[in-house]
């Protein structure tokens, strides 16, 4: 039987379980606090100038103090999850767990506004990695540790969101690699998906361990090391260094890049490779595609920059390759101030922008999955026009695609442009350079971090005014939870019984 | 008995009735010559120095030559022509005639190079209006008048094109009001194609009388205005001033307006007004939109002007209606140097690039309709997510609108999207700026004429290199042309029997 209200106790339950999962993981922070700052344990004031250990016991006891209200103040949430419901907590588990992960930087006084440290937690929650910091170096460990955690932690939701629930709601880049149509026929959501979780997180997590040991190998400090590994598998882009990944060996760049190559794979591949089904990775087009434009785009940007900016063909090639992978699994590390390169080469990277990553991966962006189906749709237009009573499909991986699901992905993409062009609008209104606001519109809603024009590799969004970073904020949820989960709250359909 | 192969013969043939017409046409400058310029009968140099009597009667002769060749050499065509003859016919005469064209500037010695003069021509033809002459008020009558002749004569056979010819290859907006599937069932071009072409240049004609008369109304010298008129309905843009339209007084801007307007309106409107079926052309929601999207930029330019640069309400709302409505209809006369403006107000005009005017007008770029279809579509998107199970079909003035013909929409505003964007790198690539590139790149291909950038409002394309100006004018036929007509002639499927 099919509820048509909407269960509001029931999603705020589980934002409030959320909550608390949230504020006990704060707590993890404070080791680092300690080690590194051991004096901060006597520094007993709360935003009386700066200071750290306090600040984050505070926001952690705060944030698991909601959370207990939302558990204790709700009866027991029955077992279906209708899908409005679904739509409302994905989008405001998103808002509230970055509104309290903002509580730490907040009441250590570190950062200039409450507006200042939201933006950067949900930059960091969304795994966009812009930051409004000047001087990273300067911020204490146990809240950069917070920053690069909130990276991870929004990367291990995004995995289970993309490849579990999204494609349940019939959204989202994985309902393309299944078999039945989008949306469930019952409104449950499977036990399987906590099974497909833990193992996703699993790979999640041996990936990132990984990065770290040889991050150490290269010779990183290891709470560097950690940091930055939590901030390349989820695709994120915080570092802990002023300059980013820029002063850092190649040993250590290319390690970073092959990390960020796998973090912005589909992790369905990486389960496929766990069970030795190498032909399916080889196969799948995506992947194909993904690792073709990677190829591509290095090759063209490397040689512009040796013949244009005469650079000795190694660092070329590291240079272009690190951007290009960084962009395109929307990462955001720099390695070399991009906007020094020829006008031509640093605007292929504004197209991959608009690329993204594989589906069902960390990264964000419009998902090589859908620009694969939507250059295959158009080019079949052309037999279509020529031959009007054919029935031609598009075929992904050698299986029809059925006609709605071309028709979703092509409006996702129109929606994407919308939203971007949107985004200029009001960027421009609040007074950025043109160049300035297209680069933070579209840098923001493909979570990738650095943008162009004032926001390039070397900047940092410290000057954009107030409401900006709100406006930015918004883009950067938008853009990870693909759009429509949080667009369509704002439908009239939506509030219709 | 569908033929297979291609009929060359008849292609050149057809082409060469064209030029024979266009040769003869050539000749109408020359009364203008003669009654501005008569001590240039005796001028009997070609190409030494500057000249215009006798490069005119040269190039017309020239013209009309090789149109005999192409109709003499051929035998007599039979009478079916295929959609693939169609194609190839549409694209190769567009550019012959422009080719063929250029002769009168590039004879005359005015013009500094063949591609100089081929780039005003097609610039003409297309109807977009972008110049590469520094000095229009230096160039003698006789070639301004071909020049704006151009305009004219591409608009009459862009209505021709996109209400008669395109709808039966299947493309082009029109085909979206047809009750029929796209594409005819059998491969001949109806009788009824001349009958309607006969009827629509007669409204065409009507209105550039019209508008004439006011324009003389108002002050300007008949020949200013007729080349003013030329360039309105055909929505082109050639101006006889180097200020554009920017130094006539406010009557005559107003008088341009109104005629812009209508030449950006779907003809078959007109026809409905002159029969008195008014209630057809208010219930046309693409008008409605059209008309929509003008009041509400108007009226956010017009506030944004009178808050943000203190001018006169007057003034304010004089500019903006201006500029929006010359921007939607890809007309591109200026008034006002709207790269003065804040950045967020001339945005809104670079926006008005990619929607362009009315189907069935002499507007280019993507058209009225397809946003409309593509806007409708796309808010159908929530309600389907909502019920995977609902068939909800875009209606368009309430009839329902084919899945096939939404997909050929949105594959046309992609492959729109995709050739703006290859443009860009192109352009980049040669040397411009990326505000220039960004500009010239969408202006081309929507036919407009001014740009952002370098290539303002108070610019010219003078500065281009020269492989610039090819690659625009290469733009500007696809954008004319609809994209697929000149497309499909490189897709393999097209050379396959």
């Amino acid at each position: 039987m099919r509820r048509q209200s909407i269960n509001f106790k029931m999603v705020f339950r589980i934002i409030g379980f959320l909550l608390i999962m949230e504020g006990l993981t704060i707590f993890t922070a404070l080791p680092f606090s300690w080690f590194y700052h051991p004096d901060g344990i006597t520094d007993f004031q709360i935003m009386q100038g700066t200071s750290e250990f306090y600040p984050i016991i505070l926001a952690g006891l705060i944030t698991i103090f909601v959370g207990l209200i939302g558990i204790l103040y709700t009866r027991k949430a029955p077992k279906n999850i209708s899908k409005k419901e679904a739509y409302l907590i994905v989008s405001f588990s998103w808002i509230a767990i970055s509104l309290f992960g903002s509580l730490p930087f907040y009441l250590s006084g570190y950062f200039a506004s409450f507006t200042d440290s939201f933006f950067e937690t949900i930059s960091g929650f969304t795994t966009t990695g812009a930051s409004i910091l000047n001087d990273i170096e300067s911020i204490p460990h146990g809240l950069l540790f917070w920053r690069s955690l909130t990276h991870w932690i929004g990367g291990m939701g995004i995995i289970v969101l993309s490849l579990a629930i999204l494609p349940l709601l019939g959204i989202g880049g994985m309902q393309l690699f299944s078999a039945e149509a989008p949306g469930p026929t019952s409104d449950k959501i499977h036990p399987k998906v906590k099974e497909m979780a833990k193992r996703l997180w699993g790979i999640y997590v041996i990936l990132t361990v990984a990065e770290i040991i040889l991050l150490m190998v290269g010779h990183m400090s290891f709470f560097d090391a950690v940091c930055h590994a939590f901030a390349t598998m989820a695709t994120g882009g915080f570092s802990t260094q002023n300059t980013s990944v820029a002063g850092y060996s190649p040993f250590i760049q290319y390690i970073i890049i092959i990390f960020m190559v796998l973090a912005g794979t589909n992790f369905s591949l990486h389960y496929f490779m766990l069970k030795r089904k190498f032909s399916k990775v080889k196969s799948n087009e995506e992947y194909q595609l993904y690792i073709g434009i990677i190829v591509a785009v290095t090759l063209i940007i490397t040689t512009g920059l040796v013949l244009k900016m005469n650079m000795g063909l190694e660092q070329a090639f590291r240079d272009s390759l690190f951007q290009v992978v960084s962009i395109i699994t929307t990462t955001g590390f720099v390695s070399s101030d991009y906007l020094l390169w020829p006008a031509g080469l640093w605007f292929l990277l504004l197209i991959l922008f608009f690329v993204g990553g594989s589906a069902g991966s960390t990264g964000g962006g419009v998902k090589v999955v859908r620009i694969l189906i939507l250059i295959k749709n158009s080019l079949l237009e052309f037999r279509r026009l020529l031959h009007p009573h054919a029935i031609l499909p598009v075929r992904l991986n050698h299986r029809p695609v059925t006609q709605n699901i071309v028709f979703l992905v092509s409006s996702f993409f129109l929606f994407y442009i919308t939203t971007f062009v949107v985004g200029i609008i009001i960027m421009t209104a609040i007074g950025l350079d043109f160049m300035s606001a297209v680069g933070a519109s579209a840098s923001a809603l493909g979570n990738i971090g650095p943008a162009i024009g004032s926001l390039g590799p070397v900047d940092n969004y410290a000057h954009i005014p107030d409401i900006g970073k709100w406006v930015l904020g918004f883009l950067m949820l938008l853009g990870r939870l693909e759009l429509f989960t949080v667009l369509i709250i704002f439908s009239p359909t939506f509030w219709k019984k």
